[in-house]
């Protein structure tokens, strides 16, 4: 086919046919894509997650991952924080005329290498093709829904005492992203932590029916998602700052920068809330995981400022995180 | 909150928060929206159909819809073509900088009144903001799934000596957007035909256990889906060009401009396949809904010339419908 999309290409017709025969077909190889106006399966009656997410990452290919692999992931892990075992995605595609068929074959094998690890079959896609300069080269959105067998989980569920995990180093994603635009003239070896996260989450619900809370900390970092908890469950949040684990190369960037290393995007990351009696089993499940070597626990829940985010410094001060806001980092996912 | 949309709205923060809480909550109203990753509901077992749609369409508000009322318009029906009664929708936005608040509140509404005619129910979204010249306006994505509870339909289940209905007047959508467009300098008096469809597939469902293929005739309109569903099955597709409903205003403006009717998008019409047998109680079922007052029979399936769609024309000729092909209408959904 052409090397380059064209308007055609999202025009439903034969260039569509093609283009959908020639990329992802031969990308998602599935039983499930067929050519009519909606997937088929069958499911299991019971209790089920639902989740959407836009992807419009700048640029599409960065360090550690790409916008295909960043779109499964992204799904998958809002599924997994709900306890969910993804089971089916779609994916629809919003393409720049121009945008390099080699590039765009690239980002679906991406997803597909992506969904295979996370045991998802991406069932059905659409694709539309704007005039040059209409949107910025190639924005995806997936879709998914998973199946829930355990227990509950939900920002509002955080109790006084809960441990607080995060399942590795904070800021990588953000860091990643921000070299790859190459405006800082900073160079330095960090790349994106974006990984599908459902098996490192049914490990640790493996081991404990005390977990309360799991989220991914993607745009806004951990500290966005920490204050989220903290708010909608109504407690107070108290972080040890040497405990939250760093990369010295994501410290360098963030310090040179002035940036908070908790406010910076991941997307390999989960902050998990869990009594603490088995704090130590949920730690060690994760730690036993290839996307969880470097988990810690990170801080407890109290109930002395409820929605209030406290760090506890190294040198023995205290001092409230501050609240976020604006716009660290625009497209970041 | 603001006017505008800016970059902060899509940051994941405070004004994010607020973007959602202001415009998509009292719009949506549903106790399915969380502050979580992800929806949680219980689902029935059974056979399951899922699909997903981007909407592109330029301008965002036309001649009888906007670009809310399409997205809900666009999954409900590609389910309602499955079979399925659509259930859950999900939906996510990606909106440049700088688009009016009051004009994502109109589409929100409207989003949530086209749900709620459908009997389906928003539970999830995202919304991500690009600078200015990133994405042109709004852009949103819907996915949904629906419970299918009678026979299967496929483009590949036509069968020689079945009648072909078509729900309404061809073309609207299409001429619609293009007379939106103001680029001819030609006004008619003519609307989108953008509706949900479930309910008057549902009523066509009821009267016959025979019904083979269902078809939303959207991007490329009847005549394309005539093709695909031709090919699909492995059939001759024959029609009666005096049997085809056409608008008058729709036939003017097509006429003036060269445009095949049959090549004119539709968002509110569905191209069926049932047995001849069943036809009359199909059509009949059609024609008592307000979806379907101008439903007619165009055609039949013949095993005359696979993969062709052949037009028997008023004065008595035969022709072969030329192939779909290129780029009709960018952005047409």
């Amino acid at each position: 086919m052409d090397d380059i999309i064209t308007l055609s290409h999202g025009a439903g017709g034969k260039h569509t046919q093609q283009l959908i025969e020639e990329v992802f077909v031969k990308a998602f190889e599935s039983p499930f894509l067929t050519r009519d106006d909606a997937a088929v399966f069958d499911i299991k009656g019971g209790r089920v997650a639902m989740t959407t997410d836009a992807f419009v990452v700048s640029p599409p290919f960065f360090s550690g991952g790409d916008i295909g692999k960043l779109s499964i992931c992204g799904t998958v892990n809002d599924l997994a924080c709900m306890g969910a075992r993804p089971l089916y995605l779609t994916c629809s595609f919003i393409i720049e005329e121009g945008f390099k068929t080699e590039d765009l074959k690239k980002i679906a094998f991406s997803m597909a290498d992506t969904a295979k690890e996370s045991g998802v079959h991406i069932v059905a896609g659409d694709t539309k093709v704007t005039a040059k300069g209409q949107c910025d080269g190639i924005f995806i959105t997936t879709s998914g829904i998973g199946s829930i067998e355990g227990a509950r989980l939900s920002g509002s569920f955080a109790q006084d005492g809960d441990a607080i995990i995060v399942t590795g180093d904070i800021g990588r994603h953000g860091c990643a992203i921000l070299l790859s635009r190459d405006n800082y003239g900073i160079s330095a070896d960090i790349s994106s932590d974006c990984a599908p996260l459902w098996g490192l989450t049914s490990e640790m619900l493996a081991v404990s029916d005390k977990l309360h809370v799991i989220r991914d900390a993607t745009r806004g970092g951990v500290g966005t998602v920490l204050y989220e908890i903290a708010h909608q469950s109504g407690v107070c949040i108290e972080l040890t700052q040497e405990a939250l684990p760093v990369d010295d190369n994501v410290k360098g960037v963030c310090g040179l920068l002035g940036l908070e290393p908790l406010y910076m995007a991941c997307e390999g990351r989960l902050v998990v809330f869990v009594s603490q009696n088995d704090a130590q089993a949920v730690l060690n499940a994760a730690k036993g995981h290839k996307y969880g070597k470097n988990a810690a626990i990170i801080g407890r829940v109290t109930s002395e400022q409820p929605g209030s985010v406290i760090v506890n410094t190294s040198i023995g001060g205290r001092r409230l995180l501050a609240q976020p806001s604006g716009e660290l980092l625009p497209r970041i996912c």
